[in-house]
């Protein structure tokens, strides 16, 4: 804009909603004129839902989610079967899950992928806090849920690998068809994997 | 989501950041773990530009812009020709002018438009301000760039209607074809606009 048609707190707070993901420059400018619009409806509400999440969030030192306490409101569900862990690159996928509904496991969220060219190893992923998770005892079956790329199943394999001495069930997401998916849309690799563990009807 | 996954300030946030314009349920969360990522460079500043736009934002007494100060930054901007004036009516046109950046002028925001099946009447727009700043005696020529629609329309005959005994000249947007735009996928109506208007090359 060449000229300022506006105050700099209003040219601060566009700027700044311009980074949120899912806005850009243009819709910030939109999504700040609606929140001065529904000043306190909105703008003051998420103001101080804000300052509260930058207040109190944490990482769960258990399992790496993002909650307001810690040990997080996963990890301290009783209602879980915590002898079930879901591992997942990150905390948007544990939520995904959560959101599928389809099991009442506990997760452990990785931070990552191993991916040596970004000079991603090991020691930066939340993998020792896994193995020393594993080695309590209680874990039976670790379900790996990472994304099905290079990394995700390198990444996999190490951690496979790493738990080879515990008496626990490793298993992976199946591979397919997405369900509501349309074949002539899906690449080879998904079609070959999808066949090959053709499943009786 | 069936079960809680995260703290209660978390999914305040989300359920907050869910009704800003250009998010939904879904990337209202991916933003929420964005911002949660980026805590100290992004929730923390974000929180703070909110609350400061919160306490300090106000709508100009003079021409209906959102601002921090008032009179606005356009009212009080000497570099501007504040014999033109531009009615707009909304203060996101407004800002959308500007960046065309053609007109150094004043500008008016009505704050809607005349639209008696929604009982907006013209005590409900900020038409009386207009004519009391008309009466002042220094706008020469008044822009009426309210959006092409019936309600626009209409308020622009209103408005004209109500500035018919001041010595101003009223004149309104051109139509015709956008800039960029092929003519196979407009409409009739602004076919016949531009042909109509057609100029010289």
């Amino acid at each position: 804009m060449a000229k300022r048609v506006t105050g700099p707190e209003i040219e601060k707070l566009i700027q700044l909603l311009a980074k949120v993901p899912g806005l850009g420059p243009r819709s910030a400018r939109r999504a700040a004129l609606h929140l001065i619009k529904k000043k306190d409806q909105l703008l003051g509400p998420l103001s101080l839902a804000m300052g509260e999440a930058y207040d109190k969030v944490k990482i769960c030192s258990r399992c790496g989610n993002v909650d307001t306490s810690d040990p997080c409101t996963v990890c301290t569900d009783i209602r879980r079967d915590h002898s079930m862990l879901i591992i997942c690159e990150d905390v948007s996928d544990l939520w995904a899950l959560e959101r599928a509904g389809a099991m009442n496991a506990a997760y452990h969220v990785l931070g990552g992928t191993l991916s040596p060219l970004d000079g991603v190893g090991p020691d930066d992923l939340n993998i020792r806090a896994l193995v020393d998770r594993v080695s309590e005892g209680t874990v039976k079956e670790i379900i790996i849920a990472v994304n099905a790329t290079v990394e995700g199943q390198t990444t996999a394999h190490y951690i496979t690998d790493q738990l080879s001495d515990f008496n626990v069930k490793i298993t992976r997401l199946a591979h397919g068809v997405p369900v509501g998916g349309e074949l002539d849309y899906l690449d080879e690799g998904t079609l070959t994997a999808a066949l090959r563990a053709r499943t009786a009807i």
